[in-house]
C-alpha cells in the first residue's frame, strides 16, 4: 500500500474546508490527544494511544471532531538532541499515519507549528497555583525522586527545570486551545486532566464563561506489560529489545518475542493476573486483538478445555498480533523513505492550517476576555 | 499638533521595508525595551522610561535598532480586569507616541500581537533553573511578602501564580528573541537582565551559539521620589495624587503639585539627599530638565549664591517640568480621542509586522538549533 493511497493530497484542502464548515455543528464532540514523540512507537504505545486514535474515526455518523497532536514542544522538557527530536517528530507522524490515522477525518500536527499553545499557556500560568503544580507527580518521576519529594528540598530545585515543573499547563494550553470536550487519557494523565479542568475553573470564574472544560474519554484501558518483566510496562527505556514488540517489527521478530515471552513454569493457561501476570498479559493482548471479542477469562477457558499449553497461547498471541500490524511496518518505513518525508511535511502542514483555524477562534475568544 | 503629523501612516509601510533593509548591517546595535501598561504615566516613568527612549532615537548616524514592546502579556500577572488592561495599553501606546517616539524609527508594538514572545519562554523554561527563579525578588515584593521568603512557605506557594514566578523567562524572551544588543534598564531591572544572560548561556551551551547575550545601557538614573514623601519613589500606587506628576496634568496642576511638594522646614537651597531628600528631589528634577545640564549641586550653588528660598526653587521646577511636558499632554489626550485611537491601532499593526519579521528570523534559527 502506497503512503498515497491513505489520503490524496489533493483531497485535503477541500478537506480542510470541510472540516471548517462541519465543525459548526455544535453537537460535535470535539476530541483531542496528544502522543509525545519519542522514536518508533511500541505496541504499548499502538494500544494506548495510536490504535485508539484510529479506532475514534470509525465512530458512526462522524459524530467527533478529531484533533491530534505530535506535543513536540513536551519533548524538550527533558534533554533530547536537536537530531533526536527532527527523527522522532517524523517517525511519530509516520506511525499514525501508518496505522491508519486519515488526515482527512482527522487532523493531525506539529503542536511547534502552532505558537499559541504557548500563548494560552502564558494566559493559564496567570491564574495558575505554583501550589498545585508542586503536588503533581509527574515532574518527579521524570526526576526520578520519590513521590514524596517537595519542591523544599534544595538538590531537586537545582535540577528542577522550570518547564518540566510547568507543563502540565501547557498540556491544559493543548486541550482547551481547541475547546475540546472529549481527552481519551490513560491512568497516568488523570490528574493532568483534573488540572486542565481547574485551569478552566480558575479562567472561567476570572474572565467569564469562555473555556471549555474536558471530559475524560474512557475506555477499558489496556496496560501491555514488558513481555521480559511482566511487572512492568511494556517500555522503550527497557535495556533488553526483547521485552517490547515494535511497529517495525518484522512477522518474524514478532514471533520470536513472543515465544520467547517470560510466563512461569506451569505449562497451562489461566487467566490470573497476580499469580501468572506473564501469561495473564498475554491472554489480554490476545484478547485485544481478538476478532471474537472474548474476555482474557473465555479465552483462557477455551484453551484450556483444549489442553492447550503455553506453546499454542503464545503462537495464537503472536499470529494475532503479527495480523493487526500488517501493513503499518511497510507503511511506516514508505512514509519515512525520502518520497514519502514530504508526504508527512504535506500531512502536517495541511493539518497545522484547520488546527491554526480553530486555536485562532479561540484565542480571539481568550484575548477580548483578558482584554489584550 | 495632530497626532497625524508625529508620523505619516501612508509613510509606515515604506518605514517597514527600509527597516528590514538597514537592519542586515550587522554593526548597528539593537535595543530593545519594554513597558508596562499601567496607566497613564507619571513624571517617574516619563523620566525612567519613556523620555529616555525617545532620546536613543536621536544618536547621531542611527547606530541602533530602535524595539519598543507595550508589555501587556506581564501585565496580567498580578489581577486585573479587561476593561483597565484595555484601556491601559492604548494609554500607554499614546503616551509614547505622545512623547515622541517616531515609529518611523522606532518599532512599537503590544508583545501579545507576537506569539513567539510565548514561543520562545517556553523554549526558555526548558532550560531555566526554578532555583535560580525563586531567589529572585520580584515575585515576593509584588506579592509584599519579605525577601526572605522562599518558595517553601505554604502560604506564600498557594497565593503564588506560576505566571508570576516564571515572567522572568518571558522578559528573556523579549529581549532575546530580537537578538538586542543592549537594553536599557533601571536598577530594579538588572536581576532580571542578569537572569536573561543566564537563559543565553543556558540555551548556547546546550544548542550552539545562537542567542545574543545583551548588555545593560547603562545610563545615570534617576529616581523621581514621591513629592509628598521624598523618602518613597513617586508611584502610581501612592493614595494621593498630590505625590505626583502625570503626563496629562495641566501646567495650573504641575504648578500646584511642584509648590505644594513637602520639602523641610528650612528655606534655603542645598544638595543633600540624606539630609533633605525633598529638597535634593527638586533638584534633581531641575538639573534633568535644565537646559544647560548643570548637576543638582551646581544647580543649589547657583540659588544659594542667590540667596533664592524654596519658593524659588519650586518655581523653576514647576517651569522646567512644563516645559518639558509642553504639548504632551495634548497629543495624547487627542491620540486617544476616537480619530486618534484609529492612529494608535495602526502604529501598532505596523510596529508588529516589524517586529514580526525580525521574531520569524530569531525562530527559525532556534527551531533549527532545538530540532523542532
Amino acid at each position: 500500500m502506497s503512503p498515497r493511497t491513505i489520503i490524496q493530497p489533493s483531497r485535503l484542502s477541500r478537506g480542510v474546508r470541510r472540516w471548517a464548515q462541519a465543525r459548526h455543528f455544535s453537537d460535535r464532540r470535539v476530541i483531542f490527544s496528544g502522543i509525545q514523540p519519542t522514536g518508533t512507537p511500541h505496541l504499548g504505545n499502538y494500544i494506548g494511544a495510536i490504535h485508539r486514535w484510529v479506532r475514534l474515526q470509525d465512530e458512526p455518523g462522524e459524530v467527533s471532531d478529531l484533533i491530534y497532536s505530535v506535543v513536540d514542544l513536551h519533548a524538550i522538557t527533558m534533554p533530547i538532541s536537536p537530531e533526536v527530536l527532527r527523527r522522532h517528530r517524523r517517525e511519530a507522524m509516520a506511525s499514525l499515519l501508518a496505522a491508519g490515522i486519515d488526515p482527512d477525518r482527522s487532523t493531525l500536527f506539529y503542536q511547534s507549528a502552532i505558537p499559541a499553545h504557548s500563548e494560552l499557556m502564558w494566559i493559564l500560568a496567570c491564574r495558575a497555583s505554583t501550589g498545585y503544580l508542586s503536588r503533581m507527580t509527574q515532574w518527579k518521576s521524570k526526576l526520578s525522586v520519590a513521590s514524596s519529594t517537595t519542591l523544599f528540598d534544595e538538590d531537586v530545585r537545582s535540577s528542577l527545570k522550570l518547564g518540566l515543573f510547568s507543563y502540565p499547563v501547557l498540556q491544559a494550553a493543548d486541550i482547551l486551545l481547541y475547546r475540546a470536550t472529549h481527552v481519551p487519557v490513560g491512568d497516568d494523565q488523570r490528574q493532568h486532566l483534573e488540572f486542565a479542568r481547574e485551569c478552566v475553573s480558575n479562567f472561567n470564574s476570572t474572565y467569564g464563561k469562555h473555556l471549555v472544560s474536558p471530559t475524560t474519554l474512557s475506555s477499558p484501558e489496556l496496560r501491555v506489560m514488558s513481555l521480559q518483566n511482566p511487572a512492568q510496562k511494556m517500555s522503550k527505556s527497557d535495556k533488553s529489545h526483547w521485552s517490547r514488540i515494535l511497529i517495525t517489527d518484522t512477522p518474524e521478530e514478532i514471533n520470536k518475542k513472543v515465544m520467547g515471552a517470560v510466563t512461569d513454569s506451569e505449562n497451562y493457561v489461566s487467566y490470573d493476573p497476580a499469580a501468572r501476570p506473564g501469561v495473564s498479559n498475554l491472554l489480554r493482548l490476545l484478547s485485544y486483538f481478538d476478532s471474537g471479542s472474548r474476555t482474557p477469562e473465555q479465552l483462557a477457558a477455551e484453551l484450556s478445555s483444549e489442553n492447550a499449553g503455553l506453546g499454542v497461547l503464545k503462537q495464537s498471541v503472536s499470529e494475532s498480533i503479527i495480523a493487526a500490524m500488517s501493513g503499518i511496518r511497510e507503511r511506516y518505513l514508505q512514509l519515512l523513505a525520502e518520497d514519502g518525508g514530504g508526504f508527512i511535511d504535506h500531512v502536517a502542514r495541511e493539518g497545522a492550517r484547520k488546527a491554526q483555524l480553530r486555536a485562532d477562534e479561540t484565542m480571539a475568544i481568550v484575548r477580548e476576555a483578558v482584554g489584550l
